[in-house]
């Protein structure tokens, strides 16, 4: 189980969010709106960009107990969740955060804008009836969001009886997702064809693949080497990737171990493998951070070539003079660069720039009160590190 | 290590094969002589046929451990031994029984009628200096034939500095190893060009490979596991059969364990491997009755039918009846099938045949003893199974 300790560490990532969230609004997004921002760049960023948990996808043959780790891990049921030894999970789950425990059926989940699967529905009605939302106030679900699946079947009619395609929707969560684990039985292994689509549907997101050997106390040893040796000879050939996949061999739930020859290496391994689970909010904190400073930069670079040009203004003469400017962009982003010391790197590109601001009235833009750039440092430079600061283990230096 | 009744059931398959050579000399052969059946069919067998021991091939990357394997399972060094950390084995090696401990050099091995390394000598001078017999009376040896080979080195320059094609030789020895060993080091996994080369060399003997993950006791349960993983991964995409490649994972010498979590594991690992071992003799001796049984019955049909044809001569017109029983050889082929209800499959070619008697003066050939036909009889339904019972563990029942 989580110790107290490791739910915190989950928790300090979600501090850090917010924390961006709110210099994002209170510093950055006003010098954005006055400087049309996100019409030169991407929309501006909204709560849901900051909110959005990272996804762990569980796919695996059926019963392999795909439904009961995310279980174990909640520490508690999920709405709508069923196990079984028989095929059970019939649709594909978002397991979520939420204050109150309830279901939103696919339909209405591909609508609400607030969650992250409104582009679920391309795959249409045949999905949307197969998919839903599960939202609980577990501790985990405030770092992590997990998405169960329906076992994957042997024999052909799979695909035919479920009237959507499995492959192309595993993509689309692979896509989305930063974490992905396929679950294997050690007492039932089994890498049918129809699994192996379902990897190939993968390709392309090798790097967020880790395999799950489950069930592993309830075979000896020598047949759990036999098993482990089979699943890592047949994965090779199936995931093209030269690096090893990471395999956690264990039993995941939260029962004692049946054979307790390996006791120690299980545990050792469920260690793992939730640490790893554990880093992903880390990580996707970092790449958070990362693209915000990186936004940042450049919405100030913005401003102030926005600012240098609407300065150059007068009383009379405003088309000409807007003209002119944009006819000798590149002398001006030169000037700006050198006046302020920054980076070629944070200037957008000419060409498109100068498309953009053509359709405006370059002097009528707002000017600039310093006190509002050196907010903008004052983020890059003291809150953003001392956010970081508060992060555990936090090693990497963001990319500058 | 082996128990004493291990050994004893080693050396019951050499009763069989010396009871077979026996009945071979004093019930086959004088009748195959009598009727040139040697010259219709293949060469006479030798003592070398029957004695040459099923040849167990140790390939691997340098100080896997494959000379410390073979020394282990004689109990016992061999003349010309060198086990160390660095590179040491630099010849090929056959280890085979001998009264007396000595080193044949591969030059004068080469030679020798009754070693079965004439043919090496294809491989030239280069390889001869690199080769040797080591001969010694262990029991294990009575029962089976090592070769051990020069550990594999990565890096390019390996097969520059020896002068001859590592890959070739090890094909050649491929073709007659009945079982092939790769040694692997669990504490240094090294999965080199070179040597995925020489496993590419192996190319349809995959029935015959066995891989050993040796010295598994140095590392910890989780590197083990890594380890082991990785070694299948890997094996996985250099062999390209389906099936999964048995690996035994232990450590193969005398020494107790370092680490001994998985003690019972390696034993019944190692246990595991020294049965497969011990079960070569036995199919190797049963390969050899089914071809002395399908010898036997086809020198008995080419003795019937040459004595039916001798005994159409009358005192004259040689020369025409020879010419009249050749153009209707067929015929006289069913006539003898019809007399003695002998199998269609155990009748030579007739165009082959006719081929080769016609060169012999049919009428030459001696009178053929009812007694002689008994005796092959008996040593089909009598001798041979006597001799298959005394042998452990005998389900299959031969071919008919
Ligand atoms: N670690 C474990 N050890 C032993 N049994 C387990 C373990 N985890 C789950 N099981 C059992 O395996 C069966 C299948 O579990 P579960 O329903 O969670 O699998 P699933 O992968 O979600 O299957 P489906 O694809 O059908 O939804 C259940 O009987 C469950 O109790
Ligand atoms: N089962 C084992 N556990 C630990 N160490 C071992 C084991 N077997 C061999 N060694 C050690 O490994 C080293 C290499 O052994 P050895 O010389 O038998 O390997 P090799 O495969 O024959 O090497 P080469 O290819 O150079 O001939 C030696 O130091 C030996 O003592
Ligand atoms: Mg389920
Ligand atoms: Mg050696």
């Amino acid at each position: 189980k989580m110790s107290d300790e490791q739910k915190d560490a989950l928790t300090e990532s979600d501090r850090v969010i917010n924390g961006l969230k709110d210099q994002y609004k209170r510093f950055i997004k006003p010098v954005e709106d006055m400087y049309k921002f996100p019409v030169f760049s991407s929309p501006a960023l909204t709560d849901t960009d900051f909110d959005s948990k990272p996804m762990v996808l569980c796919i695996g043959q059926y019963s392999t107990g795909k439904t009961t780790f995310i279980k174990y891990l909640l520490e508690r049921d999920f709405p709508g969740l069923r196990i079984g030894p028989e095929p059970t999970t019939d649709r594909f789950v978002a397991v979520m955060y939420g204050q109150n425990e309830r279901i939103i059926p696919g339909n209405a989940a591909g609508v609400q804008k607030d969650k992250p699967s409104t582009a679920l529905q391309k795959y249409g009605m045949a999905f949307l009836n197969k998919f839903e939302v599960a939202e609980l106030p577990a501790p985990i679900l405030r770092s992590l969001t997990f998405v169960d699946t329906p076992g994957v079947l042997s024999g052909s009619d799979q695909t035919k009886g479920r009237q959507y395609s499995f492959s192309e929707v595993i993509e689309w969560f692979a896509e989305r997702a930063d974490r992905i684990l396929l679950l294997f039985d050690a007492h039932k292994l089994d890498i049918s064809d129809e699994l192996k689509e379902a990897i190939g549907a993968l390709k392309g997101h090798d790097d967020k693949i880790r395999c799950v050997l489950n069930k592993a106390d309830k075979v000896s040893n020598q047949q759990l080497m036999r098993v482990y040796g089979a699943l890592m000879w047949s994965l090779g050939k199936v995931v093209r990737t030269p690096e090893v996949l990471r395999v956690y061999v264990g039993s995941f739930w939260d029962k004692p171990y049946d054979n307790m020859d390996n006791a120690a290496l299980f545990d050792a391994e469920r260690n793992d493998l939730l640490a790893d689970l554990r880093s992903l909010p880390r990580h996707s904190a970092i790449r958070k951070v990362n693209e915000l400073v990186k936004r940042t930069r450049q919405a100030k670079v913005h401003a102030l070539i926005v600012t240098h040009l609407r300065n150059q203004f007068g009383y009379f003469g405003k088309t000409k003079k807007q003209r002119k400017l944009l006819e000798n962009l590149t002398d001006e982003f030169n000037q700006v660069q050198q006046t302020y010391n920054l980076p070629k790197g944070d200037f957008p590109n000419v060409e498109r720039f100068s498309e953009i601001i053509a359709k405006f009235d370059m002097s009528k833009f707002p000017k600039l009160h310093q006190k509002m750039i050196d907010d903008m440092d004052k983020v890059l430079s003291v809150q953003i590190p001392k956010l970081l600061k508060e992060m555990p283990n936090f090693e990497k230096p963001m990319s500058a």
